[in-house]
C-alpha cells in the first residue's frame, strides 16, 4: 500500500517539480495539494505557468493531477502522514509548524526551520543519521509530527562531494565561488534585463546559507563542522544547474587521485529517487559543463535525471591544496528531488 | 607632429579595436596596416566582419581607414617607429622579433614574448618602471627596436587592484576564479552551442597565464612576486567583460575599508587613453555587474570607455582574510586599450 | 534662452532615456522631474535601477540631474511649457489631460490618447503636418495646452520606411512580423525564464497598435490610410532593437531598386536629435542585424545613436510584390528619442 | 528479425541524433557507422563532441554504440539494406549515388538529391505516396537501391500543417517568416558573437529551399504545387526549435475554427517513431513557444519527444485570409527523426 502525501506550494516551480517527479512513484501517492488558489483544479491554477520556471517539463500538466482540487494547508487530512513543502520563505515557517503539531511529518525546502537545533537538515547520502534529531524534536516540542529540512540548493551541491573529503582527510578551510542558474530565483524571478549579457555577483542570503548550512550538514548531530569558510555566490545566464568552484584545505594531505577514487566510490542510498552514483567524476579538462551535465544521474525515476552531482578538474593546488568543480541541478538535486529522497529515507526508516 | 604607427593583425577583433580607439588620436597617426589580405583596402578586407567580435563599435568602418591598403608586416616603412601587434599567438613571435630587429618598437598583445626575461610586461599604472628592461633587451639582442608586451586580459584585470594591496600589505596567497566573456575567444571563436545556457569551466592556457604573468607584473624588474596562486578560469555567456573573484592572504592585516581607500586613490597615468581613476570602487552589494560596469572609465578618448577596472564587495573573510570582485573590459582595458596606453607611455618616456 | 521642460515617470526605462538624451541639450532644460518617489533626489530614487532597463547608459546617473528632487506631476510649474511623459499606460491618461488643461504641451509615449481623433500621433519625418490637429484639439477641449503622442515603438519602426513607399506607389496590403527586444517590456519586465532559449509569439495589445497607429500616422489629418493589415508580434532574446519583416502590396509596381533610392533620399528633419538620414539602407544580404545596427543614426546628440531605422533585404517577391526588413532602436527611435524629436519640432514650429 | 542499417556522417549533430533515436529501436539495428575518423571507435571519434550540437542528449555516448568501429562509406556491407545519411551537403551527393547503385536504399537529410525529379522528397504524414517515385528512379537509373530524401527542417515544419489546408481549401499564396534555432547551423556552427543579443536575418539557401521543397512535397508525384511563395528566414537565439509565422491565401474560404479541427484530426502514421498527433493545436494566445513546445509529440520512442509540430494562433486575417504559427524541433522532426520515420515507412511498405 502506498504512503499518502501532500504538497504545499504546489503551483510554484518547486511544486511543479514535485508533481513531475512523483508521477508514477512506487511508494508515494499524491493525496492533497495546497496553494493559494483554493477550489481551483491544478490545471486551472497552474496551466499557464506550467513548465516555465525550470527546464525538462513536458508541455502539459500530467493527467494524474490535472483535475485534483487545491485545498488550504490546514485542510490536509490527518491520515496523510507525509507533507512536502515548496512554500516560500517566511510563509513556510508557521504553516509547517502547525502541520507538524497536528502530526504530519514535513519535508521542507524552505529556509525557515533549517537552522533550528532540533531540526535535521539532510542530504540523504551525507548525514542520514541526523534523522535521530526527530526524536529530540518531538520531545522538546511535544509534537506528534516533525519537521525535516532539505538544504539550500547551492549548499547541497558542494556538501555532497565534500563529505568523502572531510571523512578521509579532515577539512580546515573552504572557499566556494558559484555560478548559479536563473531558475534558482523562482518564477517570474530574475528579470531578463538583469541577466542577459551579464553576471550578477550577489544573491541575497545565499552566502550565509552556504556557510552555516554546510557546517550543520557536515557536522555531527551534536556539533557543526568547524572549518573556516568564505564564498561569493553569483548569478549567471543559465537556466538550470549551479556550477561551483571549491577550494579546500584538508588536515591530512589529500592527493587528487585519491580524492577522485573516494568520490567515485561514494555510495548511493539505494532509494527509488537516489542515483546509483551520487557523485560522478569526469576526467575531461572542460567538464562539468552546466548544460551538458546537469541532468546526469538517474535513480529509477524515468521522468528526469539530475540527482547526481558531477565533479571535475580535481587537482592539488599550491594555495589551499585541493580544488575541484562541482555541478548539480538546482531544482532537482538541490530542489524537489532532494526533498523526495528525504521522504523515501523517512519511509524506509519507518518514520511514516 | 604626430608619431606614425602601424598595426599588425588589423582585421581581427583586436585590430578593429585599435582602429576604433586610434581614430582621432592626438599623438598617433595610423600609417600602415598589416594583415593577410594583401592589397585589399581595409573596408574590403574587414567590412563584413567589422564590429562582430566585440561590442561598442559603430556600424561602419571609420572613414579615416576605410580606403587604406593592407600591406605585409615586412613592408612596414622603417620611419614608422611604433607598431601595435594584434597578431594571434605563435604567428606573432617571429614577426615581432623581425620587426624589432629592424628598429621598430613593438607593443604586442600576443603571449609569445611575454615571459622572456628581458621583455617588459606592462600595465602602465602598475609597473611602468619595467620599461627599463628595454635597455637590457637591446643590449642582449643587439636590436635597435624592442618588444614590449601587454598582459593577458584576465591577468591585467586583477593585477591592477592587487597592486595597492601588495604595496601596502604584502601578498602571500592569491586565489582567483573568473567568469569571462565570449569576446575573449576571438571571432568566430566560441560556438553559440557551447555557451548558450552553459558555463565552460576551462579556457586553454589561461590559468597558467594568470599565475606567471601576474607574478611578473607585480614583481620587480629583477624578480617575480612570490605569492602562491591558484585559479579556475571559466567562460560564461557575456559578450564583453571579465568578472573575477579574488581571495588574498596578505602579510600585514588588510582592513577592507583601508583597502577601499587605497584602491580609490590609486593614481592614473595622466595619459590620453588612461582613465583618471584606474580603479573604481563601488559600494553597492550587487556590483560590479558585467553589462553595467564594463564600459566604466574614460580617458579623454571619446570613442569608448572601458579603461577602468571596477572593484566591489571588498571585505574581510575568515579564510584568506581579504576578498573582492574585479571587473574589466577584456578587449579594451585587457586588450587594445592597454596596448595603446603602453604606446602613450613609451611616447612620453621618449622611447619613440 | 532655453525652453524649460518637465519629465513624467522619470525613474523608469523611458524616463532614464529622457535624462540621458537631454543631457547637454542645446534648447531644452530639465526643470522638473516627476515620479512616485516624492521628495527623493533622482539619485536616491533611481540609483539602483539606473541603466538596467536598456543598453547604452553610463554606469552612473548623470551629475546634472542626480540631486534634483522628484515632485508630483501636479506640482509642475505653469511656466514650464513642455512636458515629456514616460508614464505607464492607463496611469498616463488622466494626468496628461490635467496638465494639458493647465496649459502645458505634453509629448506622451503612452498609448492612452494616441487614437483620439484630435490628438496628433507623430513621427516627425513622416507626418509633421498632423501637428495642425493641435489647433482643433484646443478648440474642442478648450485647453490652453495640448497633448501630442509618439507612437508605439514597433509601429514607428516600420511606418518610417513605409512613408516613401505609400507616397510614391500607394499601399494596399501590409503584413508585418516582428522580433522585438526585451527592453520593450520595461523593467523588471520580461522574466529571464520566459525568454532564455525561447521566443514568445505574442505581446499583449501590440498587434492592434501596429494596425491602427500605422494607419493614423500614414493617413492624412482627416482620414487614416486604408490598406489591409496583418501582423504577428514576437518577443525574442535581444536587449534592444526591434527587427521587423514587412511585406507590402503597392498600387503601382514598386521596383526594389527604386524603393532603395527613395528610402536613401528620404529627408531628415534637420532637428538636433534627428538623424541626417532617417532611413539607412544596407546592401549586405545579412543586414540589418539587431546588435550591429540598432545604434545607427546620430543626430547631433553625442550620447547615443539609434535615431535612424536601418532597412535591408529590399526585394520584389511574387506574393505581395515588395518586401524588406526594418530595424530600429525601440527605446531611442521608438522611445524617448522620438518624443524629444517631437518636442524639438514643436519648438521649431513655435508651439512652445 | 531486425533490419540492419548503416549511418553516414555518424559523428555530426545529425549522426548523434540518429544514434540516440535508434537506441533500442524495435526494427532497426545499427550495423555500420561511417565518418571520416576511420578505424576509431565511436567513443573515440565523438566523445568530446557528444551532445554539444543540440539539446536533450544524455551526458555520455550510449553503451550500445560506444565501441563500434567507424568505417568508410564504401565499406558498408551489401547485406545492409537501409542507410541513413547525415552527410553534409555537396559531400553527400556522389556517395549516396554510389551506395544506391550498389543496392542500398538511402534516406538522406542532405539537400543534394532533393530536387531531382525521380527522387521522392517525403514527409511521411504528408506525401507517403511519393514513394512510388522509387520505381521510376530505379528504372531510369538502372539502380538496385534508391535515394529517398527528407526535406529541409524549416520546410518540413510548415509543410505538415499546410497539408490539411491545401487538401481542404486549396492554396494560392504563402508567406513564411521564420525564427530558427542555432542548432540548425550544425556544430560548431553559429559563432556566439553572431547570435548573442542579436537576430541574423538571413540563412544561406534557406529561403529557396522553403519555396521549392514545400511545393514538391505538397504537390503530386507528377507536378509541384503551384502557390506563390515568399519567405524571410532568420536566425534567433534559441538552441533547438524553429518557430514560423505562416500567412496563407486559400482558394476556398478557410474558417479558422475549421482549420483547427482539421489540423487536430490530421492522422499520424502509426509508425514507431511517428507521433499519434502529428499536429498539436494549442489555444493559448502565447503558444507555441520554442522552449516549451519543441519536445512535444512522442511516438513510442522513449528517448526524446519532438516529432509533432505545434500550431497556434490560428486566425483569419484581412490580408491573405488565414494565418498561424508553426513550431517544430529542427533536429528531431526536421532532422534525424523524420529520416527514421521515412525508414520505418519504407520498412512497412516492404522496400527494405
Amino acid at each position: 500500500m502506498k504512503v499518502k502525501i501532500a504538497i504545499l506550494g504546489v503551483c510554484g516551480v518547486l511544486g511543479q517539480r514535485f508533481i513531475q517527479m512523483l508521477n508514477g512513484h512506487p511508494r508515494f501517492e499524491v493525496s492533497a495539494i495546497s496553494d493559494l488558489y483554493l477550489g481551483k483544479t491544478y490545471l486551472e491554477a497552474t496551466g499557464n505557468k506550467w513548465g516555465k520556471g525550470s527546464g525538462g517539463f513536458d508541455e502539459n500538466v500530467p493527467d494524474y493531477i490535472a483535475e485534483m482540487e487545491i485545498c488550504s494547508a490546514t485542510d490536509i487530512d490527518r491520515d496523510i502522514p507525509l507533507v512536502f513543502s515548496g512554500l516560500p520563505p517566511n510563509v513556510a515557517g508557521p504553516i509547517e509548524s502547525e502541520l507538524a503539531k497536528r502530526g504530519h511529518i514535513i519535508v521542507s525546502k524552505a529556509k525557515d526551520h533549517r537552522l533550528e537545533e532540533d531540526v535535521p537538515l539532510i542530504v540523504p547520502e551525507v548525514n542520514p543519521d541526523h534523522l535521530d534529531l526527530i526524536e529530540r524534536q518531538r520531545k522538546k516540542r511535544s509534537w506528534d509530527g516533525a519537521i525535516v529540512c532539505a538544504p539550500n540548493c547551492t549548499t547541497s551541491i558542494f556538501s555532497l562531494p565534500l563529505k568523502p573529503v572531510i571523512d578521509n582527510f579532515g577539512v580546515e578551510d573552504v572557499i566556494v565561488t558559484t555560478m548559479q542558474a536563473i531558475s534558482g530565483g523562482g518564477y517570474p524571478g530574475v528579470p531578463s534585463l538583469d541577466i542577459t549579457d551579464n553576471v550578477v555577483p550577489y544573491i541575497g542570503g545565499e552566502e550565509e546559507k552556504t556557510r552555516v548550512e554546510s557546517k550543520k550538514i557536515l557536522g555531527s548531530i551534536e556539533k557543526s563542522a568547524e572549518y573556516k569558510f568564505a564564498s561569493y555566490c553569483c548569478r549567471v545566464h543559465t537556466i538550470d544547474g549551479h556550477l561551483e568552484c571549491v577550494f579546500v584545505k584538508t588536515n591530512k594531505e589529500a592527493d587528487a587521485e585519491k580524492v577522485k577514487s573516494l568520490m567515485r566510490e561514494f555510495p548511493g542510498t539505494g532509494l527509488y529517487t537516489g542515483p546509483v552514483r551520487p557523485i560522478i567524476v569526469r576526467d575531461e579538462i572542460d567538464r562539468p559543463q552546466t548544460r551538458l551535465d546537469r541532468l546526469a544521474g538517474e535513480g529509477k525515476n524515468p521522468y528526469i535525471g539530475g540527482m547526481s552531482v558531477t565533479v571535475g578538474r580535481i587537482r592539488n593546488d599550491e594555495v589551499l591544496g585541493l580544488s575541484f568543480l562541482s555541478l548539480g541541478h538546482n531544482t532537482v538535486r538541490g530542489g524537489a528531488g532532494e526533498a523526495i529522497l528525504i521522504g523515501e529515507l523517512l519511509d524506509r526508516e519507518d518514520y511514516v
